[in-house]
């Protein structure tokens, strides 16, 4: 057994290294020990407050977006959200309006003082999404989608960045470390939810996943509350935990009539419904 | 398709049965929508207050419990914990005291005016625990010990059902309905983190099974931070989130000096710990 | 860093202490490295040949568990399975016929020369159902109720013992350890799936678990093909993985009439999907 | 409950609705029942035989993979693997050596009668990797990359698709359906290993995808025996099973000196070993 308490030195200085290399990770806190803020139309994420992204799973039209729009405004807040490039498990489905779905996205948000933040799936899109996002979004899909990241990373706009449907925290960190590698420090990660057995939810939500992103990075970490639950009703009691918890935000989706909605009709919340949910959060 | 429909039709006839079936399940609150309220010890779980269970791991000796259970009376809380049976991994680790380490539990609460909660793990052993126990756990590992369960259904004293550690919301509510349809009302629901692939925590906490439990059910349910995290760490966030979402209680561990505990040593606090996690949830 | 070295070599003396711990358990290959070979009326379970186990899910009348014995003595088998106490999710279900059941099998497997098997799910049964059963089986979700693991391990009769739905391979091995700690070397482990995400099968089989469980232990190995998969489609093929990837038999459910069976009706095979299976796998 | 049953016979109306749109699924065995043959470099695989890729992870020098392609070409096979755009968890491990990785594979392909399989990860890049490949893989993390379906769905070249990390097998299918509506109907579709909570192995191979993907689909499915086990030693008894149980091919890691490969050190084999893999599963 000396020999083999040679090898667990050996095993030592390897781990030595690993944690050096850990502690080099760009967005771990050993790294930066004080809290990035990731500032959007002076929305201070990472302030302390919470901060809320809203808006329909998908741009539909001008008139849905610019009715959900005016809702987000009312309650006060300065983040809208509207996928353009839908990522959906089948190629029948609703694959989203593209470009021409930011042009209508921008369009409400600057009508209501509202930034903007849509999904990007592919890099050769980011160039010109540029010129209509706030924030790029980085969907679950993609977390592992390097070359996404890559590009993601050489841009000068924040990327929100979801963690992966099966990623593990260590995965969602070194995802985040790619965009930071290639420069771009407005990194706001989101949790939404993991795939696990229990079917009684979409996912299940990491809510211990919030603590441990903000002690091991200097990062804003957010919860999306509707695709980590999949039930509107239980909306409202995810982000309570989820400001309880830590979170510096909370994103979830409006809808002006879910029931026609073209995606995730079962979960988004209709107008008097977000009303009352701000109204509730905000007590 | 037409033969498709009238299969249908008799699909649709067959899950009507079962809807009644479910509708009929005591547990429900289908069946009875008020509040199961189980009172212990002048504690009303299920009143919409947060309650607290703390104790160690294992009971160890007199000393130890005795020295936890001023503590707990310190912060003036009315229920102890503690394990005398210990399910445990490998037949060689510390297997509990057995009935020696009841009546330690039992007179260390005494003494403090305090209720006590313990696990049993056999039918066998119920009748003889029952003269040292306010209250029977009946941990994850046999939430479908369905003997146990019958067990417990017919004794007149209260039971904290914890979930299984891969159990759907769906077995667990039938887990409680074997132990209130032998008579036992007084039920409590405990989440304690469910196995998936994520290592960062011991279990992960499915908070969102908390409003979707107490939608379904009548019982009151808690949360036992102290297995679903496995971290020392994340007890107070977890706590946090868990009266947040609407928890009627927090189970978690103490002891007076966690570093020399025979079980759990990780993650179990010690009594300044303790009495500044007590502090930051009743600020 | 010189204190992490120290540190690193104490933990590197832990790790040599819990080495040697693994070493010293009794089911493992390194403390006897022969196969254990468990004989029961004549077949040599772990002898490097396939055996089968096979009979319904539940005895539910002498005839239905004869007519069954006979198609299994047909086959040239010697072993037959019938569950007399049966654990469901839901106390309403049909939960066996207790002893009664386990009379009706033991008639109908000496009328036709095969040995049998069956769960014994209270370790206060254990004593009078050892007059009817040849081989003990614990099922998964009993593999860390450890009452039963102790009394199934002091009595004089084969154990087969069921990986858990969520248990590790590591843990399925400590449930076996407490058997044989207790003096009862006959033990035959069975992979029935695990718990997973996917749900087009009813667990996923862990087909790896064959080789490791092989490697790590002494002990055979059998692969329970019915609850793994929960589709009759299945069988088949799963059976053949089973047998490739060096199983020491296959469990499945044989039922004369599935449709009208009293649980499980999905997955069990009639007599002619039995007598065409076991065609195809002895060809 | 009329009301109910009048619900049920509109759900009885879209699951026929549903039932054509799976029905209509290009890759789906209802549309199309013969099995389709994939033809590469002489290789027929779907035509019931096992076929075999083999070959290093990741592309490190010529050298490195023209050793490999000879002891490939040895043993009689036609296929060569090996990554040139590698996804790597951390933006600090090696990356691959891209399109240099590329056309040193195709040089030691040519030289040794062999077609090379690669994965390509950005759309942008497929265009020039067609003239260094025979097959372009689609890895793990990327088969929600719709973007990179859609582009590979648009290229005259078979696709090698693999299950993503927690891909369900229906979202698996619906990948492949990406690819084939864009018109490429050559896609083999290759399991290898889902995540779970057991760490035993790297991944849990899922063996019982395999007989599902042959009856829902026409196409030809194969095992990647490395990184659903991750263990050298598991490698040959998985592909025993991956055989028996129905796989059309059998894809596996081959390295020169697999102590020092830039990755995966620990799942690669050597080339005695892959001789001697090779003559087990031949004999």
């Amino acid at each position: 057994t000396v020999v083999h308490l040679f090898k667990e030195i050996f095993k030592a200085g390897l781990e030595l290294q690993e944690d050096d290399h850990r502690k080099a990770l760009l967005v771990s806190r050993k790294k930066k020990p004080e809290d990035t803020i990731v500032e959007i139309n002076g929305e201070k994420i990472g302030d302390g407050n919470t901060h809320f992204i809203m808006g329909p799973c998908a741009v539909e039209s001008y008139e849905q977006v610019s009715t959900v729009a005016e809702a987000v405004k009312g309650e006060g807040l300065k983040l809208l959200r509207g996928g353009a490039f839908k990522p959906r498990t089948s190629p029948y489905d609703f694959q989203g309006l593209g470009i021409e779905g930011l042009k209508m996205l921008k369009q409400a948000g600057e009508e209501n003082g509202l930034a903007v933040v849509s999904e990007i799936v592919n890099p050769a899109d980011l160039e010109e999404a540029l010129d209509y996002l706030d924030v790029i979004q980085i969907g679950a899909r993609n977390m592992q989608n390097f070359e996404l990241l890559k590009a993601a990373g050489s841009v000068n706009k924040p990327v929100l960045l979801k963690r992966g449907m099966s990623a593990t925290i260590s995965e969602f960190i070194n995802a985040a470390e790619y965009i930071i590698s290639r420069g771009n420090k407005n990194i706001i990660l989101c949790e939404r939810g993991i795939r696990t057995y229990e079917k009684a939810t979409r996912n299940t939500l990491d809510i211990s996943s919030v603590p441990i992103l903000k002690q091991e990075t200097h990062l804003p970490v957010m919860v999306d509350v509707t695709h980590s639950t999949g039930r509107r009703d239980l909306l409202l009691p995810a982000a309570k935990a989820a400001m309880a918890i830590g979170a510096d935000g909370v994103m979830a989706e409006v809808h002006p009539d879910p029931a026609v909605a073209l995606s995730d009709s079962a979960q988004q919340m209709d107008i008097p419904t977000f009303q009352s949910f701000m109204r509730e959060l905000t007590k």
